[in-house]
């Protein structure tokens, strides 16, 4: 709104700015080739190859922001859908600060630039970021930094359409408290610089679900949702779907417009007498139109608008008797804006997403299944490195990219469901590392190697953890991963009411550290789709705002231990919730319980059993048991025989510590007491 | 300020209801007496003697909403303070309604009259209201009530000062939501027609805790708090106080105004550079003045305003250049709504509040002492039990009262910190029953008997429970009392790292009883003061919004399980968060772990070993070693020879399951090695 007819006002700023940079001298120096490391103290500053240089850009934003009158402008990393991965197009932090990790907030004052991200990126925002930009650590928080830059009454502005709800307010609450404006520029100042830079908005074909792997099409989850709005004693005429997972889910379709997720960009608002998908037409295929019954009008049509008339759309929609019923967590504040109080019914998640969260038979069916493929291909992957890493010809990338290329042989497969983490020996404590060219580094017998990956087949989503050793692990290293192991057993065997909150069972998963001391700074489990999301919410357990779990949910279980500058633990299998058989079943409700369905063995030689109790071997000789019973007819279908023998050694059983002991008393209680009668003692 | 000058008006309307009422019917029917059953059918309707006749109050309660326009007038159960139990001049509900339980809210329309209360309270609430009022259990949610009874556009009500910040906005969004009207009534309607009849305001001395009770005096108090009003990053010039118990810790001063809370009605406005208490002036002797320094004007005297004056104090201090610190959950919405957004800055606790959970070495020298005299009373009352329950002149009420009067012959008593709970049979499974005379129950060596009590001292606050059998319990009983104070241990002896958020800890109390699908549905701990509130929050477990965990911090443990109709268990210690030692202490931060300042000994013959794994054994062993030797010398200070003998057996060590397994194996295989080495069998 405020940007309507200052185009040419615009232009003439950046204009301005691009002239001031001209004259400026090149921050590039050749003497700095070769170098990874930063000196912004020399003149000229010294940058490494992997630097990229934001003067331009950061003198053109300044610009605009100048013409805006405002102070300070604020660039998340995230996207109108709230989405965990986002499209080229939408990497505006990214473009601007020439760092690519996935979490972080820029903000750009008149004078400075600063940038906010968490520890896992900042050996990786030093390497990308030029001297334009500051990393800030922690401190200070994004709020004082701004009320620092600022004077009281100076305008503080930023896109809505690339914050929650809930971000939005954390700003313009200390902010006002501050008594700095915060304001909405609906046209994103970045888009405006990047311009004909900008990648393209996605155009590949939407498609579809094969009917075998979905059981409720869209019409039955339409009705679902329909229903639960009439239930609703607010009587919501309507439910805005802005999550993208949310809009595939409901009409069973998917596409390629972000990374590792199946997803199209689009919002659909559901109401009791249309459904309004808003999504560029041209990326529907025919069948597709007429599968979403596109050209009638009654209820059960499907009405295509464009993807950028949501907000206009809702403004109209809104001038009738109407109440919109949306899910805070993934609704952008430039949608939520133009709805009015008394018309909106807020709920933290929407109903499609919770609903989505208990999956159906045809779903858990094909999610059971696309992990006994993936567990073929880590199997595989594992195979090929007890052989090859001695060899010394395997680094993090490479392994990466070739467990990359085993998901991809496996039926179904629809390519990984986000980045692999391959780590050798201290990168991997850094708990979100990915490898890169200037990280990369050799896999061998000496280090611990961990592996987080997952795949996308059309019949489920997988993530899957395992930390290996292919040399003599020390003491404490066998200590830190079997209390890693023993918390993800603990947590897996544990009996709990239901819609008891995943939060509540976190310490499960953490407390054989912290007898020892030890602990893990991340969540512990999150959920997962069904050819959806790989971290889909608010099934989990150690986040916030995770939700009563039920049968039919399905989280990972992936506890960690973290040594700085050595190494890295983490254990991680995705599991469903089902049912426990117990004595009593107080309050009629059933009791629940885990069955992993990940079904790779862990790492034998890692496993101290002297330190676990009786029910926790117990539990991982069952889960070896039932490895061996799925996963090997697999692997003889696929005419895997090395691979077949493999897991055949690393499911066998593990004998009890407490058997050992027995034994041993029982013996020397035997010769005691032949002695007591052979009268030889007393 | 709606209501000034309409006092003519309001009191037509009331004389109107009366007039209204003097003709109807009496409700009352003599026909009824001893009977305890009410019956709203008949004609006229037959009430228990133990009902309140509210006809003539709901009458003039009626004419004065007219007068206002009111369509519905919603009554909490709370003071302006927000305590947990309150003066009778603030018992608004239980005189409009006759109930006079703890919890419940009323809400009156112009043609009903509904209390919602939870199940503890559902049997007393039919008891004690007349035909009038309607019982809610939980369905409708008071909003849709109210949503039910008015159109859009009419006016809902409320004293503002009876209301927290959130539940106020949990009315005003969704009844906003349903475009109906939630509007401020400065003036409580309920008062107005209470008039002569109420409780007067409280005059009795307010009074200083004993010098050697404290270490920091008030000044030191004052200058903390401004200390942190200093380095807070939004510059807060004062924090308001609204707590009872913070105002009575900041001064070293208490009252008598609240039952069981040695509180005095307050509130504090403690600016950088004054400090404000709105209290009665008379009610201060002059050695209380002294110490207050209330004849000077510098930064550290403390200035007296009448109680009332509160609003209007604020309402000048806020046009100054000015920030007032509040804690969310004790302010009411009536002095929040005075300060404007920009002048306020908002968090969950107060920094009083937050401070005060810490207790300083004096404080915590105290509250354990005050256990050690409080477990003297208890043990007294349960060797008197034992004694008379098998005559048979033993009830719960008699019971309570010589517990009650055991307490108050302790050193330093004030009195019981809330209502004893004294629960025989069916009676204990109503988790917080407290004995009437309608529900009066004789204690009998046939059932199980729950005794949840506490005291306050001059040097601490106490609370504990424990449910005794004294004849022979059932199988289930057995496993359920072991069960629940297994989890009582695992969650005494867990281990975790500092600000770990209690919540977090509490699937420690509940899952010994989840394996056997058993469960009780209640918080699992609470905080506790110092002399203060035996409810103090943010400390505690499994209740919302508890704060992360420090060393220095108390509060209770008390699994239970609650058998409908037949009996309840409920086993409570308060405990103290001390340091742990473990191997390592990844993160540089303490490990901590709990240690029972509760000194009673459990119920022995409820107690099965063989279901306890052996940590859980040698805790409860090193726990009655400990109870031994802390409680003990103080029984024989005090003379008490049978009641030392009685700890002495009660105290008695528990052997393991584990042993004896291990002895009989030791004993089976010497005696077959026997018969090997002789020949005997091979």
């Amino acid at each position: 709104m405020r940007l309507t007819c200052i185009a040419v006002w615009t232009w003439l700023f950046v204009l301005e700015g691009l002239f001031q940079l001209a004259s400026c001298r090149s921050f590039q120096s050749d003497k700095c080739d070769g170098s990874l490391v930063k000196d912004c103290e020399s003149i000229p500053p010294c940058l490494p190859p992997t630097v990229t240089d934001t003067s331009l850009r950061l003198s053109a934003l300044r610009s605009l922001m100048d013409s805006h009158n405002i102070s300070v402008y604020v660039i998340p990393a995230t996207d109108p859908h709230l989405s965990e991965y986002i499209g080229p197009q939408d990497a505006r932090r990214a473009w601007i600060t020439g760092f690519t990790g996935t979490a972080g907030t820029a903000v750009v004052s008149k004078m400075k630039a600063t940038l906010w991200t968490d520890g896992r990126y900042w050996i990786q925002a030093e390497r990308q970021m030029d001297c334009n930009w500051e990393l800030n650590k922690g401190e200070p928080t994004i709020i004082d930094w701004i009320l620092n830059e600022t004077r009281e009454g100076d305008i503080v502005a930023a896109d809505p359409f690339v914050f929650s709800i809930v971000e939005w307010e954390s700003y313009k609450h200390p902010l006002h408290q501050g008594n700095r404006q915060f304001v909405v520029e609906e046209k994103n100042l970045v888009d405006i610089i990047w311009a004909g830079d900008r990648p393209p908005d996605p155009t590949d074909d939407i498609f579809k679900v094969p009917d075998e792997f979905f059981e409720r099409t869209w019409q039955m989850k339409v009705k679902e949702i329909r229903a639960q709005m009439k239930e609703n004693p607010y009587q919501p005429t309507a439910v805005l779907i802005s999550a993208l997972d949310e809009t595939a889910w409901l009409f069973n379709l998917r596409g390629n417009d972000i990374p590792y997720n199946p997803f199209f960009k689009s919002y659909t608002l559901l109401a009791t007498n249309f459904i309004r998908l808003f999504v560029n037409e041209s990326r529907l295929p025919q069948h597709i139109k007429e599968y979403l019954n596109t050209t009638c009008t009654t209820d059960m049509c499907v009405q295509l608008k464009p993807y950028t008339d949501i907000r206009k759309d809702l403004q109209e929609y809104v001038q009738g008797n109407v109440k919109i019923w949306i899910g805070q967590e993934y609704t952008n504040y430039g949608v939520y804006e133009v709805i009015p109080e008394s018309k909106l019914l807020i709920n933290k998640y929407s109903p499609v997403q919770l609903t989505k969260s208990v999956k159906d038979s045809t779903e858990q069916k094909g999610l059971k299944a696309a992990h006994v493929r993936d567990a073929v291909a880590v199997i595989r992957y594992f195979v090929w490195l007890e052989k090859s890493v001695p060899k010394g010809n395997v680094t993090e990338l490479s392994g990466a990219n070739y467990v990359n290329k085993l998901r991809s042989e496996q039926k179904y497969s629809k390519g990984i469901s986000f980045e692999t983490i391959s780590a050798s020996g201290l990168n991997a404590a850094l708990a979100h590392y990915s490898p890169s060219h200037e990280t990369n580094r050799k896999l061998t017998p000496d280090e611990m190697y961990l592996i987080d990956s997952g795949g996308q087949y059309l019949d489920g989503t997988t993530d899957i953890t395992r930390t290996l050793h292919w040399g003599t692990p020390t003491d404490f290293q066998k200590e830190a991963y079997t209390r890693v192991l023993m918390g993800n057993i603990d947590l897996a065997r544990s009996i709990f009411p239901t819609l008891t909150i995943g939060d509540e069972l976190d310490v499960w998963a953490r407390h054989a550290l912290w007898e020892a001391g030890l602990n893990y700074m991340h969540g512990t489990g999150h959920g997962i789709g069904s050819f959806l999301s790989v971290h889909e919410w608010p099934v989990g357990i150690g986040s916030p705002h995770t939700c009563p779990l039920q049968e039919g949910m399905f989280t990972s279980i992936e506890p960690g231990y973290y040594q700085d500058n050595e190494f890295g633990i983490r254990i991680e299998d995705v599991s469903v919730v089902v049912k426990a058989e117990t004595k009593h079943t107080f309050g009629g409700v059933p009791y629940l319980t885990f069955e992993h369905i990940s079904l790779v063995p862990y790492e034998r030689k890692l496993i101290d059993v002297s330190i676990m109790n009786k029910e926790q071997i117990d539990w991982l000789n069952n889960y070896y048991e039932r490895i061996w019973r799925t996963v090997s007819p697999e692997l003889q279908a696929q005419k895997l025989t090395e691979e077949y023998y493999w897991l055949q050694k690393h499911t066998q059983l593990f004998s009890h510590g407490v058997t050992v002991t027995y034994s041993f008393i029982s013996l020397a209680a035997a010769l005691l007491g032949s002695f007591l009668l052979q009268g030889k003692i007393l």
